[in-house]
């Protein structure tokens, strides 16, 4: 009698995010493979499991992820009910094919049980929809490279031609993809949110432009965050970079941190 | 002492899909507006609440959303909480926006919560990532509209473009979607995935290409449905395709429907 794996959404951060059905399965749950993401306050909705950290953080070499594989498959053997937990949605940005692929390969029964992806976390906390009537009806998520020898070609023309692009695992390379973003065309003064630890506590929101960011030395990011551009984020951008101006008497868009009103 | 109003996101459709926020705010709410797509099974969640149906699919005129906004805010003056019941995500084609304004202009508390967008259940159900290693790193969600006068560029660039691409409300006019897409230069012979019903125990998966559905005459489609395309699909498009044709022994893609596995 094999167990079933389920690959589980944990959703942005904020344990109260993930679905019902989520929280369901994790109370059954005999095992927890868990990402660096996923926060002890979720964990806690597991409380018969043993917990199995997986710590994964953007990209890493595919030894870990043959790792994980074979872990999955193992606890399928010993546990009726075994989680993955990643944050977000299992199934954007989240590296679920691969191990769909070696569960089905191993004839281990798997079902995905989705998640509130971070952007969706941000949109809802900075108050402003992705799309909007007559201003916004595309929204492209993209998970950018630059430099490192890699085509950057790929990604940077479907998020120049959305009317909204929000970029994943890309602030820590704010700067240079604010360049290749300038030279696809999209216009400087283009307004640019930037969300860090999205429904979090210590969320915090920075209002800038593509040619601030592009201008931008240090974002001093340290959780995962995220990087929305478009038309729809004007009004809020702007009276982040106004206000940031009144209280820091800086020219200094980047400079001008506010914190979240939550 | 005024009311607060929660703008929350259902999630797909299938009840235990919500956020265990967004059910304990239910549980709380003293009246729910909610959204042509919102099940009876979710509506559940609010047994001490006043349930009004305020039926919008797609587009419609203003004057209805005006009227939603006058409702809230109305209502906000005699229940402590006041629940917006939106279909998928509220800031994700969801027509947050307005409601959002209309409650900041009358002074009325807003908070959103995130709910799971059609988009990642159909994914679930599929077991096929919108991302995936070496393939899609980029992913864009439209709303495309077709003839009625309207500028048809507006929204193709982007989806061409995108690694991954998915339509909402767009099953209606897939014929011609399609020929718009080919125009833009996708291959016509790009995997695409058509479903119905996401996260539903009618959901229904159909497999073709860009020019199957170009060719298409009439999807027979009546709930909700999304389009997919890309080359992450050409695995499970293909299979379907081909169970299909040997199912029907018919060389029409479109006819050949299966029923999704659950």
């Amino acid at each position: 009698m094999m167990g079933k794996v389920y690959l589980i959404g944990a959703g942005p951060g904020a344990a109260d995010l993930i679905t019902l059905r989520g929280a369901g399965i994790l109370k059954r749950a005999g095992i927890v493979f868990y990402d660096a993401l996923v926060l002890p306050e979720t964990l806690a909705l597991a409380p018969q499991a043993r917990l199995v950290a997986v710590g994964k953080r953007c990209s890493r070499i595919s030894t870990d992820q043959r790792f994980i594989n074979r872990n999955l498959i193992e606890a399928a053997a010993k546990y009726p009910v075994v989680v993955r937990l990643k944050g977000g949605d299992p199934m954007l940005f989240g590296r679920a094919q691969e191990e769909i692929e070696a569960l089905a390969a191993a004839g281990v029964a798997c079902e995905v049980v989705p998640g509130v992806t971070s952007a969706l976390a941000a949109s809802a906390e900075m108050g402003v929809s992705l799309t909007r009537r007559g201003v916004s009806r595309s929204v492209t998520f993209a998970t950018p490279r630059v430099g490192e020898g890699e085509d950057t070609s790929d990604w940077a023309p479907s998020v120049a031609s959305a009317d909204t692009a929000v970029l994943y695992m890309a602030a820590g390379q704010a700067a240079e993809i604010a360049r290749v973003l300038e030279e696809q065309g999209m216009a400087p003064a283009t307004p640019v949110m930037i969300i860090e630890n999205a429904s979090l506590a210590d969320a915090r929101q920075i209002g800038t432009t593509l040619r601030g960011l592009r201008d931008s030395a240090d974002l001093q990011i340290h959780g995962p965050a995220l990087l929305f551009f478009g038309e729809v984020y004007r009004a809020r951008a702007h009276a982040l970079i106004a206000a940031a101006l009144l209280d820091n008497g800086t020219a200094e868009e980047l400079q001008q941190r506010r914190r979240s009103p939550r």
